[in-house]
């Protein structure tokens, strides 16, 4: 079994009607409900409201792959949740990255960069493009597919190139954007998804909730890790000398 | 000309005798004597002991690369001062991460891991094998070249897929290493270098001082950048839709 | 079910007794009996001196991953069967590329470089380490491994940067070289792996076994391909213009 | 000095009113004279009606950068002619592929796959971004930028993921397309590059000529290889065993 963990800061649902309507549950039951049908995955939530942000060692080590939504509130998870988040990755734990998370203090970590992009929000339609059709988190996606609307996230999108660039996306208003992108870090895989505005359904398209179980699949912890060492060691010589 | 800037902790040198017989005035002097000559290169330094660590926002304004030699001291250089750095490397400012500076601060947070090693020290040999010959790093640099004796760094080093692998390092007592890489985040070019114990003479090498100097050139920021941008901005829409 | 074609070029086992000794019914089938006890798999075998090289549309049309196995005979290959082979890798058949291999026309064609790289042939001992533990392929694998004797393949080996470099060898004589490789290359996924002359018992060793199985998974065609479009095609317009 | 061959095929350019009137002397003397004004280049052309191409041994021995233009012909040039061009390119020559060079022999022949695309030329407008703005082959060029009219080149672009990706296109007709790509084979660097339809005036566009003239620089053969082999060598041991 699969362990996914998917975590949301659960703001823009207490205050805004609309966000309310889309996700009557909150966005994080929304993405819950895509996984938990998959025979293979135990499915969990956690939220920015519970003690430790919900992300206790615990609940990290039982976790092998942790899908985040944040917009707002990235400023209140505390460094310490993060650092345990991000050690956590290192270890092998998968990071499904959604939408606003770009900006998120787990993603800029693992990432180095900025993470910033150039945005607007038009309800314009999106095109994605599968760039990578044989990867994994691709299986079943045709080679583009249109979502109705979608918040523009454009280039240059400031991170660090992509260990796999999967998905391309293209906007009416005129820009493009690394939209799927696969990103390896220690021993855990990152996979950051463009779409997920708040206010809009994308997350009722059949291609991009295939892409969120394909993730899930592929970045969930390995089972047969030797070694998760993260940090230094002293080595022994493994030949005299 | 190239604005360098040697950062050092300069530590070692005020209580090891046998360092400060390798390096009479500190591995900053060391560093920086191996690039004044250079005539398109302004060489100055920095240590740990300088107020903000001698890196304030004037000095790395002006400052196209950096160069970075830490070990004990890791710990004691500011977060605020590895920030900056950071945001100067995002900005286009280069950075040369020399030896044990692979568990700096600003190296962890560039990277986003560990960046841990296995590692013992037994004066033992060092071959660099050239994987990149044509790279403007490696220019002058034989297929493969020995150190009399270096610290061993080995494998799994705990790093992102490099940009560019550059040099692989063997040694007598089993190892092998990613020695030389590129990274690039942001608009900042990042070269790690693996020689440079403190109580050994890697310095004095021809190839690694050539690579050093390659770096300096290879890695400065560039001169004809049109956007500097770190973080997200608001965009008006290209195209009428 | 994986369908697994393990191609031999068959030669050495014909006139050297030591070949025969180590590989009674060829390298083929030694190859073949490590993946056969696996319940997923389907394996057959293919031979230089069949028609077409085994390797005709029916075979690779229902071959999900080929095994190449080649030598001395490489320019034996008809330039044909080469270009079919491709035409599959690209179409989404795995390539998994053993030892010698990395001479072969179909290597060759798939990296478009010379795939050169230095050797001889001591018995001498070889070390692997395991640089992406997280990787399908390295699955079981332990953070290092030694093989008893195998033939020094060293660096510069001449291929583009991999996809993904999975794994380093040491040397006792004083070498390294990136002995297993990811390369991406249409829809086909292709590993190298070093280890494998034809006198030596590689084959034998347990972890060397579990990366040629893995490998079959992991490279093998993807079941939910939706396009294997190879070459150029006009396109409709997306929007009106 | 730079020594600059650009070839063309030269075939529109007999037969073609609208292509004589954009290029009077062919296209590779419009390529040729964006790059003739710079002092540290060297500039001939060659073209396919020449003995050998004009691609002689000679010729490309003192070729550092090669530019292609290639359109109709491609099945024209006979493969001994590409596989001495390959040859160079693997010993250290730089290749600039031009638009429909894409399916050009040689460029097939490094690349290793179709490098078939989407493609419709209905003189829409094309818009490039600049993704990798601190690289040298992107010096000088804006964040984004607009050619009027471009033929219609979209995903997916069936090419090895580029050792780095520069520039990202944008169509009105709905497409994107990775249409700036640095690739590393052997001691060369290929860099791609989209626009240059043979009726349109891409060729005019300051920032077009701007990535060309700093493609040839990055392109060219580096000065100081240490090393150009090309093909396996055997290799006394470095230590002894």
């Amino acid at each position: 079994m699969i362990n996914v963990t998917v975590w949301n800061e659960n703001q823009h649902e207490k205050t805004d009607e609309r966000v309310r309507s889309v996700h009557p549950n909150g966005l994080h039951e929304t993405l819950a409900a895509i996984l938990r049908p998959e025979k293979d995955m135990n499915v969990r939530t956690a939220t920015l409201d519970m003690p430790e942000c919900g992300l206790t060692e615990d609940v990290l080590s039982s976790t092998d792959v942790l899908f985040w939504w944040g917009h707002i509130a990235h400023r209140q998870v505390p460094d310490e949740v993060v650092t345990r988040v991000q050690k956590a990755v290192l270890s092998g734990m998968g990071l499904v990255v959604l939408h606003s998370g770009h900006e998120s203090k787990i993603f800029q970590r693992l990432m180095g960069t900025s993470c910033g992009l150039r945005w607007h929000e038009l309800g314009e339609k999106e095109r994605i493009f599968n760039i990578a059709p044989s990867h994994p988190v691709m299986q079943g996606i045709p080679p583009y597919f249109m979502l109705e609307a979608e918040e523009m996230y454009g280039e240059r999108f400031d991170i660090p190139d992509p260990e796999k660039l999967l998905g391309l996306c293209w906007y009416p208003s005129g820009e493009v954007f690394r939209g799927i992108c696969e990103f390896d870090r220690g021993l855990g895989r990152i996979i950051y998804v463009q779409p997920g505005h708040e206010t809009l359904r994308s997350y009722e398209n059949e291609y991009i909730r295939r892409i969120l179980i394909n993730a899930a699949r592929y970045a969930a912890r390995p089972q047969a890790l030797q070694d998760t060492r993260v940090g230094s060691a002293f080595a022994e010589p493994l030949e005299k000398i």
